[in-house]
């Protein structure tokens, strides 16, 4: 039997970085003279950079050119760099993709963001780029909530997508799953509510990353006790 | 009949501060070495100040003596300082407050935060503190999830806490309200989900002020046209 992959979301999966990003998209909006409430910046964090700019502009009326679009995520960009050393991983990150290594379970991380986005959450986690499978928002023709990002991950694991495991924070994760026909399952610790994570389609919910490695047996991953001697006897 | 009275959160209520909160606590607990991931602080905001600084430290199995706990809510103080000048109002939040104004209906600001604290919000509303009722933490003897700045905030108001409505945006205003018997409404503005607030104890969920506003008549405040119409003919 072949061992269930995992597909990781990163910002508020296994590094806790989502509050700054709230915090650099309101120091960004806040120049344009338009009133962004952090709550509706925070529950958008996750769509694909473009996707978030516009959703964002949507609430309020307003429409931007692409150069207006590219221009804020520039910004954003630099605002982000500016508090990217506060960002950490989030508890149990590490040891859950250190034990899914250990026991031969293909995992790969899959985010919106381009590569030189993806660079501190891979130092915060200890993941060397060429060590992992890491699939990027450029990689890809749509970022999430299409399912583009999980269908490549499954691809460059040489999986298929209906045996993968989508780990994300947010709607977005779940809404990118359910199209891919992945199973979702959902963490709190990047600030969602458990029933916003259900009803969006996460099929379990957990506190996060060390709490999901405690109990990755409901998922069928890793051996029991009993396998492991029945393989040793 | 007496118009129902309104008691208003403030943080994440009335005004855009909650994250604001997050990274302030976020930078003092680094600085602590205890590794707080962002969204348990979040899920925090709204308790009385000491009881958020136990609870937080209860999911590490630490306690704190009570000087070290005064010693991080002045360290707290100082990093939120240097983050009032981002404090603004929540959309319609100015307006929902002038709209009970006019319509005689009575209303409180009641908040877990010493005097100090609410100045910035004040201002961000543009209340000045002789004009309104404000109930602040130092005046009672528990803060929330107590019920006693509720009760206090009525009996300012001189009515019967069971005539008053509670609008707040995070759990601890519903566990609250439901201690006084209080009518609980939440708004999603402090970035819970709708089904925490719900859960929680509140009865209704509005978006944010400016949603409040346009549905206030669902509670039962302000006149009907008909009923405007009537007083007028």
């Amino acid at each position: 039997m072949t061992p269930r992959a995992l597909l990781f979301d990163v910002d508020g999966t296994l590094v806790d970085s989502v509050y700054q990003h709230v915090a650099a998209w309101c120091e960004v909006l806040d120049q344009t003279g338009i009133v962004f409430p952090a709550w509706r910046i925070h529950r958008r964090i996750g769509l694909g950079g473009e996707r978030f700019v516009e959703a964002l502009l949507a609430d309020t009326g307003r429409t931007a050119t692409p150069p207006e679009v590219k221009r804020l995520l520039r910004r954003h960009d630099r605002a982000f760099a500016r508090r990217a050393h506060q960002v950490k991983a989030l508890p149990g990150a590490r040891e859950l993709l250190q034990f899914l290594s250990n026991a031969g379970a293909p995992w790969a991380l899959v985010t919106s963001g381009r590569p030189q986005d993806a660079r501190p959450a891979l130092q915060a986690l200890g993941i060397r780029r060429r060590g992992a499978t890491v699939v990027t928002g450029d990689q890809v023709a749509d970022a999430k909530p299409a399912p583009d990002l999980l269908v490549a991950g499954a691809e460059r694991l040489g999986v298929p997508i209906e045996a993968t495991i989508v780990v994300g924070d947010s709607v977005w994760d779940f809404i990118a799953a359910r199209q891919a026909g992945a199973f979702g399952v959902g963490l709190l610790s990047g600030g969602y509510g458990r029933d916003e994570l259900l009803r969006a389609g996460a099929r379990r919910v957990y506190q996060d990353a060390a709490d999901l490695l405690r109990r990755l047996g409901e998922l069928g991953i890793g051996q029991t006790e009993s396998a492991r001697s029945l393989k040793a006897s």
